[in-house]
């Protein structure tokens, strides 16, 4: 199995994507990885890294000059940079010499170059991006969190099929219990859109709990929660804003007393394990659903040990062949 | 100046209610507080409380037979139990016996009754519901947190206009800086109705910062973020369950070692005063927004503290006019 990992993505350098990749490579030995970036730059970087596993034979490199920017709208960087990262890693799945694409960077420009290169799945109107959040329990997996701001009914049904086909792949779950965000429990409460999706999701085979309330997302009692990409993207954001407010707020506190400051000292271990917990980078990476192909966006600020996972995840929905499974379930809906 | 208390509200039962009623009569001298609720269990639980300062005189009664359950549809509430706390409470507001309401029972149903007898302010498409989110730096107030799920820019917009005259008011600021939530800070990103609203508050008088992303609610730089009451349901939701979830994980973490176990005792205090700082609960009440009158909204794990925060909020909102101001606000569109 071949993974394409652009080099250049993410807010802190190569030096740890490459330091994920062989972490990755340590971990499975079946895996190949192909570094994505200028190619000089990337040879330099890989002869300073310690090859402590030996697994420097199965870490290529293709080159790739252009980096896309934070700054850039998705279709002007897929138009005009062709020989990015992003979009030399979907020619790499494309023409068959990779089966996935990890990256760290632009996710809109990953999305748009995902959906340029490989195309959509059969029956899929809209791919999304899936993101698991954490809880005290299993992680819960939200969809879509931003690549579709208005949705119809039928996308919100399709991001349900999608997330529960990848949840029980990803999670070895048999039947992913599947929520829809709302405003309360009620089968009438929601917004128009919110109603008619849940009629959708009543009359499927899906393992459907029913309306779920943002309490809910980190009850810990779900597997997936859908909702629409404008919903998702920002209870993603809410969410890492609180989380780091609350820790600054928590730090303000405990400077006020020495008592307080000697307590920390012993309680540091124990919070920086929450810290971990909590943190969305460390949670590998948020699957493209619905492009035919594989492909898996990072957070900017992802650990290498997030960059790690994300590859492994790939190369689980790679072996599982996740899309296939995807098509299979669609196609009951389609031809019902 | 007289403010009517639903004491029947709220998950706590009427004797918080009633000390928190003491403590604003005892922090205000020129403010009377009418109970509602059944005439006889009132007189039993405040012949229980001490009077320490004095203040009973202030303290009346409005016999209120029946309460609304927070399983009941507001429209049925409204319709069904015409002696209920919440439908004597704007009874009184209405015939001038009293200047607002303060509730933590229904919601949805204080809304409804606030609509049904007080009607709406001129200018006003839609009422609200603005709360109060805690950030590191002053609260910020989101508008709308639930009344209403399908909206139009117009609607938005009187959102803007309404909370920044109330949080002028509430926090002494000339001019609240006002946020779009959205899911990118450029004007083209968003959703339909976010970029249409978008150009109305561009236009506007407004101080309209732009756009805004969930990271940046409780980043601490804004007074006011508006979304439709769909989405402010969800992230206020999701706000508390991330809260509530994250505090078991840190739980978990300490119990796991003795010497983080010390170590939460000598921080015991800082994080008391942490929680208090991010609980919902404390933060007073959330008023209700568009009608012809004064409503507030209190959370149903409301302390006596936060009662007594609503009571003085109520207070202040009648005290300065903020539905003259709203009004006042409002024509300027219209008349433009």
């Amino acid at each position: 199995m071949k993974i394409a990992l652009d080099a250049m993505g993410g807010d802190q350098g190569p030096e740890l994507l490459i330091d994920g990749a062989l972490r990755a490579l340590r971990r499975n030995k079946e895996l190949s990885i192909v570094l994505l970036g200028p190619e000089d730059l990337l040879k330099e970087r890989i002869a300073q890294c310690v090859d402590s596993g030996n697994v420097a034979g199965r870490l290529l490199i293709e080159h790739a000059p252009e980096t896309v920017t934070m700054e850039e709208s998705p279709v002007e960087a897929i138009r005009k940079k062709k020989d990015s990262t992003i979009m030399r890693g979907f020619d790499l799945v494309k023409n068959g010499q990779a089966d996935a694409v990890v990256s760290a960077g632009h996710s809109g420009a990953t999305m748009a170059a995902a959906i340029r290169k490989l195309g959509r799945l059969e029956g899929v109107s809209r791919p999304g991006i899936a993101s698991l959040f954490p809880t005290r329990k299993t992680p819960v997996m939200l969809m879509d969190i931003g690549a579709n701001v208005d949705c119809r009914p039928q996308h919100l049904f399709q991001f349900a099929v999608m997330a529960s086909s990848c949840c029980a792949l990803l999670q070895n779950k048999k039947s992913p219990r599947v929520g829809l965000l709302s405003i309360g429990s009620e089968p009438g409460k929601g917004n128009a859109l919110i109603k008619e999706t849940h009629e959708l999701l009543r009359q499927s085979n899906l393992n459907f709990v029913g309306n779920v309330e943002g309490r809910d997302v980190y009850g810990g009692e779900l597997d997936v929660v859908v909702c629409d990409g404008f919903v998702g993207n920002i209870s993603l954001k809410i969410s890492e804003g609180l989380a780091e407010a609350a820790m600054q707020m928590l730090k303000d506190e405990i400077m006020k007393s020495l008592r307080a400051k000697i307590g920390y000292l012993l309680i540091r271990k124990a919070f920086t394990a929450f810290r971990k917990r909590v943190d969305y980078a460390e949670y590998g990476g948020a699957p493209l659903l619905g492009i035919n192909g594989i492909g898996i966006i990072c957070h900017g600020s992802s650990s290498s040990v997030a960059i790690c996972n994300a590859i492994g995840e790939a190369a689980k929905l790679v072996e599982n062949k996740v899309n296939d499974s995807i098509v299979k379930s669609l196609r009951q809906y389609i031809t019902a």
